[in-house]
């Protein structure tokens, strides 16, 4: 953590000398997601083992164990890595086993604790081969979502892999994981807390056939933000490992897991053309910077981000950035907005996706004009 | 250039040992498109200025070099730092001048020849009144793509603009200069000139008004990849600027500048999933290494990049990737290409839009094991 300015505590955002796209971070509002999230899991009864793959950033990362968090879940080997040799020794990679990286999951398992996710008896037999030390092994689960995991109702492979963990050498059995992703396609409260409820259901009757198979003591751990932020029916489960939550997004706020006044990133972008006669104005700041991850409004138009005139009020809408280039965003603004705007102002671009947006930044930037560190997964 | 193994000539990919999502980059398909694009500005009588954000590289920049190219394009202030710090010494700045810059830009001016975009008055007096040494300040037009630039028939906005230039201390007025991006919106060589020829009768109209006006002489500078592999009309123009022909993409491959086979780059991801069951694969390679950009096939499916078993043999269409998560790909495939393929197996994503997707990465790994350096711009 570099503090390139130690003169005053806050600094007015105009004085931090920005010239580029700059990856901004309110750190009072992080805290305020943070602190939220840990009450939550508190209040649910369920281990939080928040998903570092959004920050990626072992200064994050500390605030997190100042909190009194112990337990993390990351998306890459290389994460793990990074994150163990900054203190952490209990981390699940929640990615399917890579056969590729089976030495290094080796070499971290005589480290820390390593959680992994398995779906098939082949990856559990290549990496069981390979370990000198144990690791938890979690029956990673697809409810529906369709991306990893063994069928919830696929009686034949979930039996199968579990049987490979548990006859294994050095895997232990810990349960079954999912990741909900459906949840991101629901818009408002009572839409994600039905899509939850229907995801943990089949998780349930999984574990259920797990155990009354013989594979038990089962945990469950789920996974995403919008499920953490909005539902209350977590009986039966022991973890959550949402990411999201820590700067959350546009997305986010169009599912209703939060505000925008909650989102604690955006880019800071230059003001480079001013074009009130067709009613837009150029950002220096494209899909380099923000990602070309779009939201697709309720009129069907596609957004990439969202620009306000000052930072932290987000009291408005902003304006809507409507295309994305390499390195130009294209806002669509109301005349007067416009002409409001100088050439070399700045807009805040609060993102569609900060896990992707981040991703593209070299480090945060805090409004106290702290730089924070950020690793590369 | 670290040459990372030197025992042999040219490496089997698969003893590259790649372990995580890799950008590989074809050295020959890279020349062979080289050459032809300075075959093709040789025959049209136009001198080429390719553009550099796309390859973002010191190493391929030598490439262009050694046949004798010393014109070249970037879209920041720091892609032009760190290019001419490796000797180039005209380069144009093609994005419109960012006041926050204007230090480094001035900087750059007293080493090297640099040329900027200036589509309004302000920008000219501003950049005027900071640099010490002369600048070529290229007047920008939009021809209707929309994003930035003075209006072709804007006479007077365009008027003025070139007022303030020709009046200034230290710009020189070097003409006019457009990108027209609408061409990544046609599909087939005939609509690709179709759409160069109505936007290049465009600049020669605003090029007449200014001659006639007293701003003379004044080049016309071109820009888009599909035009520079396509068209044929080009009389009139100075100069062009294309940057996306050198690796071309999937996007090329659509709108026909070129086949999928002269795609220079794909990045190798490790297979992590196989569910035949429901025709999907799981791949270690997703947004963060391949963009979140996608391209609609003719049947409105999104496309995230194409899949192929073996590089560089793309003879077929390749299996798409239907969905990205941060590190997931999905790739949609028959039962029996699944049934061919193993878990640690990798397989080869060409990119949808390899600007982006290269972005993305630290560097390039050829086919023979070098390794190219990758500036952040």
């Amino acid at each position: 953590m570099i503090r390139i300015r130690d003169d005053i505590d806050r600094l007015p955002l105009d004085r931090l000398d920005i010239q580029q796209p700059t990856l901004l971070l309110d750190r009072s509002r992080a805290m305020n997601n943070l602190t939220r999230m840990i009450e939550r899991a508190g209040e649910l009864g369920v281990i939080l083992r928040p998903h570092f793959k959004t920050h990626q950033s072992l200064a994050i990362g500390r605030w997190f164990r100042d909190r009194g968090v112990r337990a993390a879940t990351v998306s890459s080997v290389s994460m793990a890595r990074h994150f163990s040799a900054d203190g952490w020794n209990d981390i699940t990679i929640a990615f399917p086993v890579n056969l590729r990286e089976l030495n290094d999951i080796a070499w971290l398992a005589e480290k820390i604790d390593v959680g992994v996710l398995i779906d098939s008896a082949e990856a559990a037999e290549a990496l069981d081969r390979r370990l000198s030390r144990s690791v938890r092994a979690w029956l990673k689960v697809d409810t529906g979502y369709g991306r990893a995991g063994a069928g919830w109702n696929d009686e034949a492979r979930l039996r199968t892999v579990a049987a490979t963990i548990t006859s294994s050498r050095r895997l232990s059995f810990a349960g079954i994981l999912s990741h909900n992703g459906a949840t991101y396609h629901s818009r408002g409260p009572d839409a994600v807390r039905i899509e939850h409820t229907a995801s943990l259901e089949r998780l349930r009757r999984a574990r259920a056939f797990l155990t009354s198979a013989g594979f038990g003591p089962c945990s469950i751990s789920v996974g995403d933000t919008p499920s953490a932020s909005l539902a209350d029916d977590f009986s039966g489960v022991d973890e959550m490992r949402p990411g999201n939550f820590i700067f959350y997004d546009l997305t986010q706020a169009a599912i209703g897991s939060c505000s925008v006044g909650d989102v604690a990133v955006a880019v800071a972008c230059p003001v480079t053309g001013l074009y009130p006669e067709r009613g837009r104005l150029l950002i220096y700041g494209g899909a380099v910077h923000l990602s070309a991850q779009c939201l697709e409004t309720e009129d069907g138009e596609a957004v990439y981000g969202r620009a306000y005139e000052q930072w932290p009020d987000m009291s408005d809408e902003g304006m809507p950035v409507v295309s994305l280039s390499q390195e130009h965003g294209m806002l669509a603004a109301e005349t007067d907005w416009i002409s409001r705007r100088s050439l070399g102002d700045l807009v805040y671009v609060v993102p569609v996706h900060s896990c992707l947006t981040c991703a593209l930044h070299p480090c945060y930037l805090t409004l106290e004009g702290d730089v924070l560190d950020r690793i590369r997964g």
